[in-house]
């Protein structure tokens, strides 16, 4: 009785009276709907994956449907704000990024649009607490199945992986090569992404690049150089965290955020916050639940 | 490759040449196959509940299915060794208790020989790791679900009740009275029994009557009185650890066992090497997992 | 940075302009300050255990040391509101409950108060998370040694125990028997009390004296009879969740509260808001962090 | 009462009866008794660092304190038998590697012994459970500070890093360039180390280079291309599982260990079996529990 909150199937008729529309649902069911919402002025922020990817025969490849309605792709704006908030003011309909990518795509940003980086030799491997795999009834991740172990996943190909792809390749002058390993740890929230990347100059210093791309961001904070950032510190809370450690032309980029959150349904409430003008921390300034 | 196994669909045929079969099995199973086997002379022992219950009415209530061979109920040998080990020795069909029962009732089982409780006062609360839950594809052990998190379940009524109620009552002169409250804790392996109960005489020395009953057990160690076993010390071994706490009439008793071992597995193997005459330790002298 | 907090060590003269000063302190610290800050007009509210026992005697004898103020000890009012609002309101002194005692005695304090139960029938079965055992280096709390483990602890005697039975005690007409075994649950957050008792008359309705006892207190709340709580659904929040289970006389009763919060800061606060007549629940509206 | 097991101080006298002497002891131990015990023609294992860095200055530089017997550092022989197995049979001095060391080496082995890597490519993101932070009494592994939370730490420089950079340059004809960073999982035993590199000639089958150099270890098992090992496959078993993942060039290894089997006590044991020419799995065959 603590929060008002019914459950009914999705439907334009019930949801026509709103001004806009979280998807917070399985893949493919947001795509159904969109149309006519936006057609009636709605507008729609969509959680899942179905308008992430531009294109829609890598789409198909990766989701394995057809896509109800692949003319909506390339209106759909890509909802990580930290890149595209501009664009996020005006959208009608914003693909939340996934969560990996809100973790990968923080921690390279700054340093790709500044063309710092080596772009053959970015790898993000990065772990995820077991939430990250939903709720539904599967041994995969049972507690006797996951609980005290740890393990890498879909080494060969990850959904994430065109979703980050696309997102960095934006940012750079000509194609990267990007090599994503993601990992499944035995805690049940959080996201930790270790990334690794040559400098094209060993002067550079990415520190301050990222400090200073990130420095009016409420919900990126930039830790001091050579600190290490812990998923419990950003437990609850929309935050990121980021820290940088740098060897000559050798970097280690740490990145921390809950992958309910930051990763999803904070970042949803942001780009909201974002399209109506709101306080971009409206309902997001709860800080993390630690210990 | 470290172990030669194969699995194949339980069928007469492909275990008629069995000297004894083990079934590891959903409830319901061993029940459908046991009497041709025993009428081939193969010996069985079943680690699902279909022999465990001798009254077939309560098994039909508890189960919720049809009993294939109620004729083999009474026949069937309820096989905790420290209660029947003789009985054992000459069994055709072994029914292995369940993990919960073979914790209760190495807990009260020599103080109810003896007499020792008021018989209205006994309480088991008693915690399980996941694992007692089986490998099934649900909801409700998924790590985020269980993991950091404590609950009771099934308080009003859990099939192991009838279970220890039935062995426990066969020691007493008249019916007592169980309070058993099942809890799952966010661990793999392992239950923790805290018992308790009223002694009819504040004289008597629950300790002394535990360690002497079970003074040449292989599996049970009754600790010095006043200390705390742990859930680890037990972990992957066949060992059950008692220690008792006792104030003037007042008793707390503590059982530790790894669920998948004396509480399944192992004990099917202990009854196996009794049934066989065979050193009963024999593959179960494996010492715990620690830490 | 996003919270203004700062550290020093606890003196007179740098708490003298404060309204109320809250020790979070080892036991054995606010006693060294509390004569000079009541002399001042300053309020206390202590979440320690300097000012929970009433008789100055026991208090050393589990403590382990002098009491520096034992004048005091008659006037500290304890901080149980659901128990002890009225007194709050005026107290100077506050002593908060423990985390144990708080779930304890709010599973038992409408049955004593009504006289419902049989008094030589209580068992407290209580299971807590490891934050209950601070924060101090310590190898009985690596992770190492209690991750993967349960166990029980202190089952000879706890402090808290004299803490519940001073509680309780004061409630019925004569004295009560209570047995407390506390347990270690292998999560951070979360106590879990499994309370068992004997009704005087198998007519009463347990659940509806709980209920109606509760009824309009914000902070617990009473779930339909034979529900199961867990210690996840109060997970950072100030709730208590209680489910009653009757099985004619015998009574089963589920506690669940968050020990960092409703059994230590968050109580802290709700008294403060009690002893300055704002609004109960200000600052602690927030709900569980779930998953 | 399982093992009969005594503890007492090292000394010479102790230990003069011995034909081997392991030591499992803090670092800066072993290097006070190696000496005299070589001398009475006693064989010294050493389980902790004192013998890994061949450099002295190199050892004084990471651990902190003077060498007391620096003459045997040439002498010793490190101890991981899938590269010095003929080393190890005739040595009288082994230092086991470090767990860390152990898994990163057996995943580049045999790759750098076949010149197949682009040698400034090499990066090693290794996760280890708790109990490779050892035992001592310290907040940082409290479960309150470790669980549910997941962390890289000592990314500037971590004292394993010299060991493997010492092991996997003397097989390579020019030095290499590793990044190391470790990262601490909040489980209890297992490391998962994910390495990355680039080979050569996108030609080249890695995988089969694997498995061929690795055919007739007893304890290093070469999963088929693609898949994905776990720790708790080898939890409390002496076993390494390597999979290899390739890309034309890019290639991701994974390779899991018991920290506190194949990467310390087991280790250790099966140096022992080849020192004197034991058959190697000799108290060593035991598989992993699971779950």
């Amino acid at each position: 009785g603590h929060i008002a909150l019914t459950f009914s199937e999705p439907s334009f008729s019930s949801l026509s009276r709103c001004d806009v529309v979280f998807f917070a649902t399985p893949n493919g069911t947001a795509m159904q709907l969109a149309p006519e919402l936006l057609a009636a002025h709605i507008r729609v922020i969509d959680l899942a994956a179905d308008f992430r990817l531009q294109q829609v025969d890598i789409w198909k490849q990766w989701y394995g449907m057809e896509h109800a309605c692949p003319e909506l792709l390339a209106e759909a704006v890509y909802g990580l704000p930290e890149q595209n908030r501009q664009a996020i003011q005006s959208a009608r309909l914003v693909a939340c990024p996934g969560c990996y990518p809100t973790a990968v795509q923080l921690g390279f940003l700054p340093l790709l649009k500044t063309n710092a980086l080596v772009l053959q030799t970015l790898i993000a491997d990065v772990k995820s607490g077991v939430s990250g795999a939903g709720r539904k009834a599967q041994v995969a991740t049972l507690m006797g199945e996951v609980g005290e172990s740890f393990k890498a996943y879909n080494v060969s190909g990850h959904r994430h992986w065109p979703e980050i792809y696309q997102g960095l390749t934006a940012l750079t002058p000509e194609p990267l090569q990007l090599t994503f390993v993601p990992h499944l740890v035995p805690m049940i929230r959080g996201i930790f992404a270790t990334l690794y990347a040559q400098l094209r100059d060993g002067h550079l210093d990415a520190h301050s690049i990222m400090a200073q791309y990130y420095q009016n961001e409420p919900f990126v904070e930039v830790l001091p150089p050579g600190t290490h950032p812990e998923t419990r510190t950003v437990r609850g809370s929309n935050q990121c965290q980021i820290a940088v450690h740098q060897t000559q032309q050798r970097l280690v980029i740490l990145v921390v955020i809950d992958n309910l959150v930051k990763g999803a349904a904070g970042q949803a409430i942001q780009n909201m916050n974002i399209m109506y003008q709101l306080p971009e921390t409206w309902g997001l300034d709860g800080i993390a639940l630690l210990p």
